[in-house]
């Protein structure tokens, strides 16, 4: 393969595909609209561009949407790190990059004793985010911070990553408040004059991603909107996601659920520019099938990675970069289920040739849980990718 | 994706490698030659066709040989079943077969009890291997019969597969002796006067796949050859593989190994057209990474994933159906290793769109050992590519 992922003529050959797609959620966007709520702001900015907004629901043209991050976002930029040696270019023609699993409120030792997340596990966990050369970033909250005030653990978690690790991390989306305060903590920590000499002089460049999602069906809630303003403004990146539950908060059918998560992905990724033309962006398109018998989601699942696969594709016909999912799976502990579950997801990302891969390590029990064992055990299968030949 | 596997552009964009496969493959078999051991009558055959032969060594003429495979060998065929409900089609346009493990000396229990293989075991075995429907070809020596005379095992294994399953299996390679009584009690069990209606009147049909390897390097045993000619002018078919240790009996890198590999399955698969044109073929390329350390393959590497990916290229690109492996691992139980390795080869497979796939259930210990467990587990994960929308 002569490229990350696809080549240009199997995307060729897909364009009939993802038109029918485009087309699809142009007509979500037209007919049905998008809801933003409780955000005066982002309501006002719409009807600035010529929308239709009738309550917090906006009627979007996607050709519109297209042309604005067409003309502004980055096809790829550099994410910063506090020492040139982990400096990270994300987009097609860079490797992929590895980031922790994200949110996970428990966390599983070595050994099965499993406990609620704390900081001290957290400082643990960015170490051996760390000390694992496949994690080319230290991502976000690993665990939740129970042990610590809700206020304060924005700052805990960005004096973590700061101090224990020189790796680019992720932003805050806990407030826009706290997504500024780690962007001040970070620059402060970070003195780099110099952009790498191999880089273009006009590289796009950031520090810190920001995970923004929609509320699918079809809606973004007050804070994600916030805060996709507040990184924007702040010159900081964003991976703009879609996280659908087929047949819960997405259609069933994977066609369906990558029609409405393209069209959320357009509004938040256009909504970005607006706010700042040439914000780093990073489009995320996941759907899990969804369990209606035990009423939870099913990772791992083979439709997810069709739609991966296609939501590679939309992006690279958009020009943006693309996320992918890691070692997604319900497997209570790291035992067969969740090697082959989370391994058919990362083959899927990896395959797909996604740019940024998200819960690349430690994710077990559908993201309730981060294990010190499964986080070891891919990190160390990721290396696995780096062998020359190898197919990635 | 509008096809199994790659589509026509992208294959188109990988000829220029293929033709680099080729190339290097053709000087092989010009200048190195295949090694024919203890068999005059393929010498003869070979001499018969204008190349020079030396010894046991033949130097060959690549492109002369794809001409006789492309004239002759069938880009798809249907294997009869006991009963038309299990016929399958080989090739491209056909779903991926999928066959259990081959050759396992060793069988685990569910409960962990390891076990030699036993008569009684390999009709549990081919009872499970019916009773899942993702297992659409019940294979052969799912495990070895160790309390079964040597010269009676091929004709018990026949008779489990077909006292316990009216799918298709795989012939014995013991011998042309046990191939012959294998053929032979196949047909007596099956009265099929009629092919399937929806089958073209003149498609290409067998009832036993029998698995031919070469011996890497560049070189085929007496057995494998005599065991070619009997099931060509037998009727029957062949998955000519070549099986090789990177670094062992092969090159140490992926380029090399294809060019390797694929010149001893030309010279096969054009020896089976010689002894019976029209023999249906099955082109196999597998290359496991090798430990100089641990003296032992490494299954599941990613490296196997890159060959497995240009050899159903290659395979397209002559017109013939390609074998995948499943579920190889060298995990020793069914754990999240066995789950990861054993996931990462069956993805390459599925997903570079192989249409025989061996080993796809119960693989375990570097293929030492046959689990009941594992075989579950992979064949209920198979049913899950089933569903509509999967990635296939």
């Amino acid at each position: 393969m002569t490229s990350k992922g696809f080549g240009d003529s199997y995307l060729a050959a897909l364009t009939p595909q993802i038109r029918r797609i485009e087309q699809a959620a142009d007509d979500i966007l037209r007919q049905v609209g998008i809801r933003f709520e409780d955000s005066a702001e982002t309501l006002e900015m719409w009807r600035c561009q010529g929308a239709e907004v009738k309550g917090d629901r906006v009627y979007l043209d996607g050709t519109q949407l297209r042309s604005v991050i067409r003309a502004n976002a980055p096809a790829s930029f550099g994410l910063l790190a506090r020492d040139a040696a982990h400096d990270l270019r994300v987009g097609r023609d860079h490797p992929a990059i590895f980031a922790p699993v994200y949110g996970a409120p428990n966390v599983k030792l070595t050994g099965g004793q499993r406990l609620a997340g704390s900081r001290a596990l957290y400082r643990d966990l960015v170490a051996l985010a760390d000390s694992h050369a496949s994690i080319t970033n230290t991502g976000q909250m690993i665990c939740v911070m129970h042990d610590v005030p809700e206020s304060e653990r924005a700052s805990s978690m960005a004096q973590a990553h700061l101090e224990l690790s020189k790796k680019p991390f992720m932003g805050s989306v806990e407030s826009p408040r706290a997504m500024a305060e780690v962007i001040a903590m970070t620059r402060a920590a970070t003195d780099r004059t110099c952009t790498p000499p191999d880089w273009p002089a006009d590289a796009a460049r950031c520090q810190l991603l920001h995970l923004i999602n929609s509320t699918p069906p079809l809606s973004y809630k007050a804070n994600a909107l916030h805060c996709l303003r507040a990184a924007a403004q702040g010159g900081e990146g964003c991976i703009v996601t879609s996280y659908m539950m087929l047949g819960a908060t997405g259609p069933v059918t994977s066609a369906g659920a990558l029609a409405q998560g393209y069209a959320e992905c357009l509004a938040g990724m256009a909504l970005a520019q607006l706010w700042q033309p040439g914000t780093p962006v990073v489009m995320g398109l996941f759907a899990a099938a969804f369990s209606m018998q035990h009423m939870q989601p099913i990772f791992g699942d083979p439709l997810t990675q069709a739609v991966q696969h296609y939501a590679v594709a939309l992006a690279r016909h958009l020009g943006v970069p693309v996320r992918g999912d890691g070692g997604v799976t319900n497997a209570l502990t790291d035992d067969a289920q969740a090697g082959y579950e989370g391994g058919r997801s990362m083959f899927a990302s990896l395959v797909s040739g996604s740019d940024f891969i998200l819960h690349a390590a430690g994710w077990l029990e559908g993201g309730r849980c981060v294990s010190f064992d499964k986080f070891s055990r891919e990190a160390s299968a990721l290396a696995q990718w780096q062998v020359p030949g190898a197919l990635r």
